[in-house]
């Protein structure tokens, strides 16, 4: 609860004195929004495990973990030690390396799904490499996704990313509104919307645009949605109808591949054709990955006569990021994963605990490592429902305020958290305590929303 | 010359045994279409300066880079030292950095033009966000391109990046053409073709589009075009045309930042309004930067009450990329950039020695670090005359496998040198004399091809 640090400078006087400099040379003073906030961002001096010290000496604790992309913390000592290994011999070549092939076979070797590997830099880069190869094997143009569903910066997956209640439409068939202003006519006409976890209206929206859709993307546990899971009789009538319609399923696990050992498709009886893979897998590094079945990969074999998807990329399957990935992947084998699970599992059981002691309207939604709370008693199941208003986000970002700024914690700007290895029940305990006294604090006000 | 090492393995015999691991986990064998070659890849043992070790032991000098990005060589002690420090804080959070701020600052200090930054995670990822970005700055939907220049894997950014004589239509309106196999027909209706460096057919073309044209996107050394510079004329024409015509004018410099202190643009008398960037920028790490006038930058600003361009990236402008690159563009300061440019000046004139001596009918064009070898006794000017036929690729593919297995050295598989500070006169008198050695042995065939 101290607004004073070892070094005695006030909290954020140097994070201030940065920004300063940073709204000179960046757009907005930043380069990621995630990490804006009002009235400044925070500026890290240095991390290990769960723990963040900022340039002016106070230490958070840590359950953002860049945006989940940190399943072993901060500078895990294997993860150092591998990458220093590679440096001295070089961070990218001309050339192939072991390390991208040695990376590729764990993958493989790890989901029933993952016959064939391209790596990227990006998740943004790994859903792009998806849509285009399902366009490229199927030979239609259109895509469809969830209102709601990010799903990184390519025009056509960020389509109804933020779609509100003046835009949206009906949900038999929802509008595709635009993210970025400027987005061309061709994108918005290409991309069909569909309610996640509505099976009719899905089914139906996707009957009427059959003959377009080259593939249907999902995210079985979309975080902007609600981060609440696709339930198995959704994925299975999706998939049923991809195979009726030539169409592939293509899965966006870029975030949701940690909550199984196998991602979150393990969960359901059918597999995507293809998947789309970030955020952990890079051990901390940029990498995406594009995966799937054999016989749709195969666009972009460049052995091929008539190569129908030529891609390459300057940086892609370094051995920097590869070998950080294959450390971390190896040493998040099936028992990490359960025992992860399991912790968050108690941290999500201590925070309703502490909701009931607090006696405000707050639920949990979430799967494996990863939960989001929303202002709301009733966890909502769509994502109309859990769609804020501006009261709603104002005081989201007032009770996000208060854990960082008082209690030292740092959350995700949707009040999720993503757990890593590194974190135990002291971590636990302190996160269910720290929300205690957030909603004690925002009860007044919680209240009179609802 | 030898085909044998100090392990006594036979060349190639390890990198066949990795491939054939390979291709059972990754489309293709590879992740990345620019390191295949027939009959397999090679891969990296280790590497340093400007040599290679391939895992059998042969050493190779290495004029490619990883095609341009490493302006250092390999694991230049000083990038690594930099990147080791920070590898103990920490690769990446969700909070700032002090490394983002440090390098925008360099990189704006560096250039007129550069006014604001924005960092993403590579060159694709760079010109997506200034195509985006000049959409939601203009209001307008179509971008305008030269034909064969080569932009990332963006979609609009990637049309008629091949075009050949098959499809390229008339020099006067030419086809867009899409790389990939089921690009949307409003991508390729959304892209303007034009000729390189043709200021008359240029203007018209982009006269018939006017009131479409957000952007006119253009390398200013295109390497997929010819490797020769856009003229100050050519570049005043079109920039005095989006002055006009209500578009920005948009440069990619993910490769021909490095010719000048402050890139390619340094040559001209007028600037670009925004300009992407790449390569070398990242030190060796994965890196893109979207950069130029505050005004249209601000599309990006999240302090914008409607925010037209709402954009973040998971691993944007990570600690460990803006490290490496604020050390290698340290490192790269007006002497080192003259210097380089020097030995690449001697390295070209003793290769139009080989050339004569030889005599074979070759040409050089380039700039800077960069020079381009064409199977042409002159030089190419336009995309058109630098085409190569299957036969010419054909031979140049067996000039550059007589290099990389007989000669030990690695070029980029244009016939591309993109040099390195780490060159000495010692290795350009190696490239001279091999080149001279490849010249002699494909004459036969090349006095035919002509």
């Amino acid at each position: 609860m101290n607004s004073q640090n070892p070094n005695n400078r006030t909290k954020g006087e140097s994070s201030k004195a940065i920004y300063d400099r940073a709204c000179k040379v960046l757009a907005g003073g930043v380069s990621r929004n995630t990490i804006f906030r009002k009235p400044h961002p925070y500026y890290v001096a240095r991390a290990n495990g769960s723990y963040i010290t900022d340039i002016d000496g106070t230490e958070y604790i840590d359950f953002a973990n860049n945006m989940g992309s940190l399943i072993h913390g901060h500078s895990h000592p294997a993860i150092v030690d591998a990458v220093i290994q590679q440096l001295m011999k070089g961070s990218a070549y001309t050339m192939g390396t072991e390390a991208e092939v040695a990376f590729a076979e764990l993958l493989v070797g790890r989901c029933h799904a993952f016959e064939k590997i391209r790596f990227v830099n990006s998740g943004t880069e790994a859903v792009m490499a998806m849509i285009k190869a399902s366009r490229a094997y199927i030979g239609k143009p259109k895509i469809a996704k969830s209102e709601g569903s990010y799903h990184g910066t390519y025009d056509y997956a960020e389509i109804s990313q933020t779609a509100n209640p003046g835009n949206w439409g009906d949900l038999d068939k929802p509008n595709a509104v635009p993210l970025v202003k400027g987005t061309p006519q061709g994108v918005i006409d290409d991309v069909v919307i569909f309610p996640f976890n509505d099976i009719e209206r899905t089914l139906n929206i996707l009957d009427r645009n059959a003959d377009q859709i080259a593939c249907v993307l999902i995210d079985p546990i979309p975080h902007r949605v609600g981060l609440f899971p696709a339930t198995k009789e959704f994925v299975e009538a999706v998939h049923k109808w991809t195979r009726k319609n030539n169409a592939i399923l293509a899965f966006d696990e870029v975030i949701s591949f940690r909550v199984n050992y196998a991602g979150a498709q393990e969960s359901y009886t059918v597999h995507p054709d293809l998947t789309a893979m970030g955020k952990i897998i890079g051990g901390g590094f940029p990498i995406g990955a594009l995966t799937g079945k054999s016989e749709i990969m195969q666009v972009l074999d460049p052995r091929e006569k008539n190569l129908r998807y030529p891609h390459s990329g300057t940086f892609s399957a370094n051995p920097i990021s590869t070998t950080a990935g294959r450390v971390a992947l190896e040493l998040y084998d099936k028992k990490a994963v359960f025992d992860l699970n399991a912790l968050t599992m108690i941290a999500k059981h201590q925070i309703e605990e502490s909701i009931r002691i607090a006696d405000v309207p707050v639920s949990i939604t979430g799967d494996g490592s990863m939960f989001r709370m929303h202002f709301q008693a009733k966890a909502p199941t769509t994502y109309r429902e859990a769609y804020q208003t501006k009261e709603t986000k104002d005081l989201l970002n007032e009770l996000l305020d208060y854990l960082f700024l008082k209690e030292n914690i740092i959350m995700i700007n949707t009040c999720s958290c993503m757990f890593a290895t590194t974190h135990t029940q002291k971590e636990v305990d302190r996160l269910s305590e720290a929300l205690l006294n957030g909603f004690k604090l925002i009860k007044p006000k919680l209240d009179q929303l609802v």
